[in-house]
């Protein structure tokens, strides 16, 4: 049985790990801290736990932290960076659930965050915890950044595309929806339910913080720059994001089935990716609550371009379930355990 | 491993009943059968339950069904009646998720389901799968009438005050609101996105038919009729029903704090029904997607009406959870297994 | 042309005024004030009414108020009462929307209130501005309550029966629910969409300021005190609120036809209430955006007990569209002016 | 006072022409009809209506649809065509909110919809009833093609581009989001509430009806061909559509704020569309119930692709709206006439 710790357990990665670590069978969650409730039951703050845990939150000290093979860190952005030396030299593997370690370049992320790293010497020994991706160097890593919802989704629709060279890097759109609970818990009147629900809109078409993750990565992928286009929108739904990538192909003779294929290969090894049959269309709630990304390709009109639909639960694949994958490898578990959630659906 | 087939699974029970059983530990799905859907994957159908059932639905005759341990009826009023004598003298055991046997008063079925019941010499033998009242009959039933969603939440906030004498029986009132799943996946104007999205109403006030079983449930209880005044109400959600039951205390000088006793004594050994702290107030969402029943108490103003609050997914406790429940009694696994969820929540 | 200002225009009763009265043909709105916003484009802050106003926020000072033929509070409780002495003194007639003035009993109000009334000498003045009930007075008042939401909803339905002594009024249950802009547009995290949408639930059922509101109303109308019991309900829509009222009839002799006429004499010069026929179920969307109160009558099973379904748009008919009936009265408009506004559904 | 019929009103744009036309000053709706609610109110149909109209549907004679003025179809693609020859004959001008006369190409029209054109002798004289584009035509048409409501928001984000030859023409990406109410009234699964509500997907990846008319009209415009990729997505949502549309600008050194005072000076003497200030993201929710497209234009992180947002009602301006505004010109009143309508939010 090994012991994890999460800090900054309110919000909805939070209780969504708390969720997903409730039923895992070689985990015990010793710790969740919280500033704001401390003190309060789990129970209390979130009834859909009730019975569940036993746990009180309690304040995010290192004695407490340091007692834990690993700690979540489900805080705002700036706070994993502060504690993860002195945690990382206690002998605690450290998951970041935010953003303090997903960009190499610090200067970008200074950037785009809007404040000075506070542990850039870290940066470089965290491991983007793609297990698509990086699934070798994760089972080594004691830092992992766990990527954005939205990179995700992306990532996994562009990677084998970009890996085997088939499309122009310089232009790629990707217009991406998400529910809302990718807002957090946070009471914003942007978020509130007279303000999201029955409409659609786009937001941060300028920038969004996740565009330069997404073009990192890719740029890793490519071996050279590539040209995104990222449009976010939000949806009138709780969980889901859905990814609409278009590219176009370096070869106008490419077949789709042979595209096909080489997702299938691709992925076959990766339990969390679906390649679905061509001609399919995933729906976000057919991943709910669940870690799978599902995975559909198409070529309308049999032009140059290709579009490529990937779905995720954004509080699972795109969260907290792609935490718990990285996790299990973190601590040599088998990758899957605890993540055989069958989707919710209806 | 025993073998288990669902007859009509193409409805959302019927979904509900392959998404718990999926992760079942002793239950092998053997046959799932729809006339309409025969010969498509149920993964087709189903892109959630893609990569967990490698089977497709068939039709359902007697030879498919008798090879299960037990049948599984997710089918409308009226079909499960006419397979049942055959299916029981071939050994096979069965649950009707429908109405065929949920009332025992044969002349008050034909009344309120509008037709001649085929099947009137079985009824008396059938068990009513509520555990929390016949757990131990059903251990030893062959045939189960799963009850119906708002009799499982209606009944199970006011047993405790009727089998303890404590209301005036004569005049209880039982709002209840359900989510659109209720309705079922045939296609029908009232359940479209546009018809029921964003707005609110009582539908069959008149005369539901969960009507006579809640009552005579009840008088079962109470060994006398009981009056109740039921009105279903129709929430623009997707899965969860919550009862909201007005009832006269007897004795004005009776406790709250007596009461909550003893609802917490009378529900101590059932683990899927939570009788939270006073002053709760359950939502459907902290049950969604679990066999929980979350129920709370109040007497507001101190007056002398009890107000009781009872919250169940429809599609769990409600229909597909407590028909597993009342398979493992029925097959003498333990109540819960393949029943432990956790709430999916946000 | 009359002239208007808005107080606290930033809540959902504020936006709501702005939308009415932009095609009020004799209304002028000479001031929108809010602390927080002041200085910024009303249009700016509500993108749906660009093009329809000039107007900046700006702060709510006596000078610019008194200017106004009459001015509308949409603020928070406790805020109108701190200028309607001055604002009144100077000729400007007054309606709030919030509850400074809804309840005649200071006692009352303060213990529902938790604080002092800081103009309880006007109290007494105030006409309570449900114009089904106070039309004439409300046409010669300076001071108008507007009542809220709930008790709007409530009294439409139970008042006929009151006046006429047909129930038992010890006894009344007003099962009520309510969508989520009831709660305002205030952040708070009970109104984010990922905790509100796709889930119901009871809340306050200990006690409700709307209830002592209800309670001195029909006992208005009853000359004596009534018993109520209200629980209101979260339903996951924006607008709309439903009643589901139960009563016990003093005479089961008493047809629901007669009581249906009695409903349709009551109202048939009030150009807001329609009275649907017997066996109807209104739906909050039948009334969305309008300032129609639709009521149906039923008398389930032929029992004693009648059920009273009354559905509004909780902006409307339950704030902006009542208050400004409201004004139409107080400043010698025809009444129905600027409220012709034909339902939204789908 | 002019006369009009609806044939085909029992769907959500028959509904909501009723909708506009209740309250528009010089139209009177003399017939509405329908097969399968012949003999029913208008108002037992949509309670929302009540009050409103005294008609009853009947069924679509041509003697009862010669005796208006102009008579708009409301009905499935493949019914306005058999009608029309004898109508326009009989002097009644007429408008396809259907397919029937929007593809200039018979051969494009019948691959699309798969039959043959019933009237392809009239397709070249129906006018493409978007005011924008064709004001001066409609003005004196006799037959107009009321546009799809996908190339409604997507021709007007891209006109001023293309008719300035702003954009590469070869590579245009419109990613299109809808709400369900686009799917229509008919009972079908897919529309169910618990089918579409809670999730997103896209749909019809590999060819949608609305693409050739995007095609035929944008190519109109350019004077050759244009290459779009068009993808739909269904909404969680009941009305809305929001189309991001990418294109390459052909000069990078086109300024953002010069392609603003373009599409200002286009559209400035429409009053149904809104340019909106750079930096602008239109929620569907702000021109919810109204006739209005916002446009907002993006160039993010200075590249030199261009976002257009154009967000409408998919049932005013992407269906009734607009034809009430094609019947104002055609029958020679103000354009606006009847459709100042203020967005419902929230």
């Amino acid at each position: 049985m090994k012991k994890v710790a999460i800090v900054g357990g309110t919000g909805y990665t939070g209780v969504e790990l708390l969720r997903l670590l409730a039923r895992h069978p070689q985990i015990e969650v010793c710790a969740i801290t919280s500033h704001s409730e401390a003190g309060k039951a789990v129970s209390d703050i979130y009834p859909s736990l009730r019975g569940e845990y036993d746990l009180a939150f309690t304040e995010p000290t290192i004695q407490t932290l340091a007692q834990a093979d690993l700690v979540f860190f489900a805080t705002p952005n700036g706070v994993a960076m502060k504690q993860t030396p002195e945690l990382l030299a206690s002998g605690t593997k450290i998951i970041d659930l935010a953003a303090d370690f997903r960009i190499q370049n610090i200067e970008t992320w200074s950037h785009w965050y809007g404040m000075e790293h506070g542990c850039s010497q870290l940066v470089a020994q965290a491991v983007y915890g793609l297990p698509e991706v990086n699934r070798e160097a994760i089972k080594s890593a004691n830092l992992v950044a766990n990527p954005g919802c939205y990179p995700t989704a992306v990532q996994l629709g562009l990677l084998p595309l970009i890996e085997q060279g088939l499309i122009d890097t310089d232009y790629i759109v990707a217009d991406c929806k998400s529910g809302v609970s990718g807002a957090g818990r946070g009471a914003s009147v942007g978020s509130l339910m007279c303000e999201a629900a029955d409409s659609f809109k786009a937001y941060s078409v300028a920038g969004h913080r996740h565009l330069p993750e997404i073009k990192e990565q890719l740029a890793l992928a490519h071996g050279a720059p590539v040209g995104v286009t990222f449009v976010p929108h939000l949806v009138p739904m709780i969980r889901g994001i859905h990814a609409t990538v278009y590219a176009r192909l370096n070869e106008p003779s490419t077949s789709l089935e042979s595209i096909q294929k080489i997702f299938e290969i691709r992925y076959q090894n990766y339990p969390f990716v679906d390649v679905m049959p061509l001609g399919s269309h995933p729906e976000t709630r057919s991943v709910r609550g669940s870690n799978i990304c599902r995975i559909a390709l198409h070529r309308p009109q049999g032009e140059n371009t290709l579009v490529i639909l990937s779905a995720i639960d954004n509080l699972v694949k795109g969260a907290a379930g792609q935490a718990v994958h990285n996790m299990n490898l973190m601590l040599g578990l088998p990758e899957a355990t605890g993540l055989e959630l069958v989707p919710l659906s209806p």
